[in-house]
């Protein structure tokens, strides 16, 4: 294995941490890279697979003193591109630093593993009579460290928030090896400028989250479901504002469907049932979850009741049982079938004023149309967040008509004011974009802080912000 | 007044802005530049009054060329002397920049100046039916600008959060002029780092604030309020864990008062109408606002039963009336008149893990009683956010206990790993004891982010970060 040491960097980890923490290329053949985005990503010259924060400190360190650049890796789950290599890096996964390490039932809090799957934190403060209301598909792979990393979303951001709101304190690494943060439980914390905040969403960028301590919420004890048909946009917002009003629990989720989504997904996947008999200008998903069985479910009916006989909604069907609540469900989680039913799609996570959604729909589905008069065009959100996704496809299409698809979706996105990226990220595969929702000062403020906590541009370069 | 421009930056700023946005020493003599903390003030030698954000980028931008320091100004009520000036600074005050640009009911959104007074944006909101839910005692003063500049919190942070948490976009102003963010009404942007966070809670060492897009909220349609005797700290928690989890609306204050503040509020304001009969070690006021009148008050009151039959609760009064409510709101605002009954006062503002907050009251009061064994100790805080109150004083005491006083309880801070300010901010007064909540490795990121974003120093020199 002589030949390995090519780089002094590698001989000088492997040294400080052992074989067991620093692999080198022969020892992790065939290991994969690349994240759900399927953007390529090269092999690192060497995977450090650390068991505490202090071997990511001595990591950094060393990469310091080499100027060695270092990509951090969590489930691999990202729709970003933003744990790929672009050649010559180390990864630095953290799949070893993986575990609950506490978890208060008093400060309803859970100190983590920045490696620990979202699952897992999920099922452990469901044991404790707790919720950890972040969900998203990959949350088998995806990783606690990478849903901070990225700010994930998911489908309870109406109710709950992001990831940045499940969060009381992170620990991470600098690129000089520095420690910050801390396992602090406090919610109220006004002692000088908001770190937390600045690493959590920056992509690996400014440092390696290595424990955090998470927010735990309430478990609900009721949750109802509706499937709403309604005729026009300004329907739909009503009904998202009245429900917000007079939910007695509030609103848990608002997913809304356009017709092409519907006809789409409930043909290709026989085993979807239509909820409803007629067809909608937009469906819509609500769901309360709350703390009081007896009232909840009288409380929503009542509403849905008033919305019918108010002309908002023109159907709905209220979910008797559980698995009724799961088939409406079904219907909103079948993008998870996209890899087989829609290949070769070019895939939009986009968001707007939730006023503006509708308008946006509207004209990202004429332009489109206009250019491409047979592509399967597929629309849904989180309506309450204003978050969009648009899928378009035709079957056909050569791999030169992806930048064409994007700028048409994306020129809507700007001359509307709306974000580039809503959940996903920048990463790798968004740079060209961030430019058309954020101006050029504030990205000059971003690159004045990148190199102020990163001089060297060692953690995860050319992500984020180009080179 | 030609010697008055013994300084070139006064006639530069004179010169671009106009005497109505520029006024000398002469012409605001008088004016008083110090918060409510009444941390004393230097006079400034230009008090700058803008009308728009171009007006604010340009005093920056002179401001800048001459390297002259800048000093924003709210509505000065702060509480750390973040606002007060050393010493030959210019004064930018946002009194003019107030008022309501857009109330977007359909997004549910506010963009303001930020010079508007808290007050007049909660009436805002409320004429148009929704609520915005921050809220303290100064909200008749207290601006947009100074909320944002001090993340403020107050008593609905349990269900609403922080200033933070209620802020979609800010508009700012950078040391060198340039203006960054925006007033996108978008929920979900994960573009690039947190520029928004940063800002917010950054004292205007960062940048200057100018307008900001605020998220609303619906507004609560019936609020159950009860004043409840606890005897013991394990009971009180459990009391918040159970009313979170059980409650259908939540809880949208957990105020928890100590007998020795219960005591003495009652003593020396005699309006105030003891809610129960006998004394009790722990008192919680307890309030929950939510959606569905029919419902929500019988369950509150089933709830209050169920505690008092399973021995969490001694005894408890639940409001039958807005006035009992206001009654009982009574006794948690007496601090109000702490000016009148508690001059010299030493106050302090600290946060704790939910689980550690009652040792920690046990602590500060055992080590201050055996230090000042006649003092008047009070104790009570926001428990439902760990935030604890405390204030000491002795009707004799010298201006020199105030530091040791501090000592005592900013000692049992750090040691059980609290915050010394969970919402007051640093500003001036709190600089020395910061590095009692935040590490050597912290305090270097923020110096090097301030030194990124402001490397002249000129934005609020010597708060948050000592020179």
């Amino acid at each position: 294995m002589q030949d390995t040491f090519t780089h002094a960097v590698v001989r000088a980890l492997r040294e400080s941490l052992g074989a067991d923490v620093v692999a080198l290329p022969a020892e992790f053949e065939g290991r994969k890279h690349a994240d759900w985005s399927r953007t390529p990503s090269a092999d690192p010259i060497a995977l450090v697979r650390p068991r505490t924060t202090e071997h990511v400190a001595t990591a950094l360190r060393i990469c310091d003193e080499h100027n060695q650049p270092v990509v951090a890796q969590g489930g691999l789950t990202g729709l970003a591109g933003g744990a790929c290599m672009l050649g010559g890096e180390v990864a630095l996964s953290l799949e070893r630093m993986t575990g609950i390490e506490e978890l208060d039932t008093v400060s309803a809090t859970m100190t983590v593993r920045a490696g620990t799957p979202l699952q897992i934190v999920q099922e452990a403060a469901d044991a404790a009579g707790f919720m950890f209301p972040l969900d998203l598909g990959a949350r088998g792979s995806a990783t606690i460290g990478g849903n901070l990393a990225t700010n994930a979303g998911g489908n309870r951001v109406i109710k709950y928030g992001m990831m940045r709101d499940q969060v009381l304190d992170v620990e991470a690494v600098l690129a000089d090896g520095s420690v910050v943060g801390g396992l602090r439980k406090m919610i109220k914390n006004n002692t000088g400028y908001d770190l937390r905040d600045l690493l959590i969403g920056s992509e690996g960028t400014l440092a390696i989250i290595t424990r955090v301590v998470l927010r735990l919420r309430p478990k609900p004890r009721v949750v109802s479901t509706a499937w709403c048909g309604v005729g026009r946009y300004e329907d739909v917002t009503t009904l998202l504002h009245e429900a917000q009003a007079r939910l007695p629990a509030g609103v848990s989720a608002f997913e809304v469907m356009w017709p092409g989504y519907y006809d789409f997904v409930l043909e290709r996947l026989p085993e979807l049932r239509a909820p409803l008999e007629d067809r909608h200008a937009f469906y819509v998903l609500l769901e309360s979850s709350g703390a009081d069985p007896e009232s909840q479910n009288e409380a929503f009916e009542n509403f849905l009741a008033e919305m019918l006989e108010r002309g908002v909604l023109v159907d709905a069907a209220l979910a008797a049982s559980d698995a009724d609540a799961a088939a409406f469900w079904a219907i909103r989680d079948a993008p998870g079938e996209y890899p087989r039913l829609i290949p070769g799609r070019v895939s939009f996570d986009v968001s707007f004023s939730i006023a503006d959604v509708g308008e946006a729909a509207i004209r990202c589905e004429a332009k489109l149309r206009e250019r491409w008069p047979n592509a399967t065009i597929l629309v849904y959100g989180h309506l309450g967040d204003g978050n969009l996704h648009i899928v378009v496809q035709e079957p056909d299409w050569a791999p030169t008509v992806a930048p064409e698809v994007q700028r048409v979706v994306y020129d809507v996105t700007a001359e509307m004011g709306g974000s580039v990226s809503a959940e996903h990220g920048i990463g790798l595969k968004k740079l060209k974009v961030l430019a058309l929702s954020r101006s050029a000062t504030e990205l000059a403020a971003m690159r004045a802080i990148k190199n102020a906590l990163d001089p060297k541009h060692l953690l995860n370069p050319g992500k984020v912000l180009s080179r």
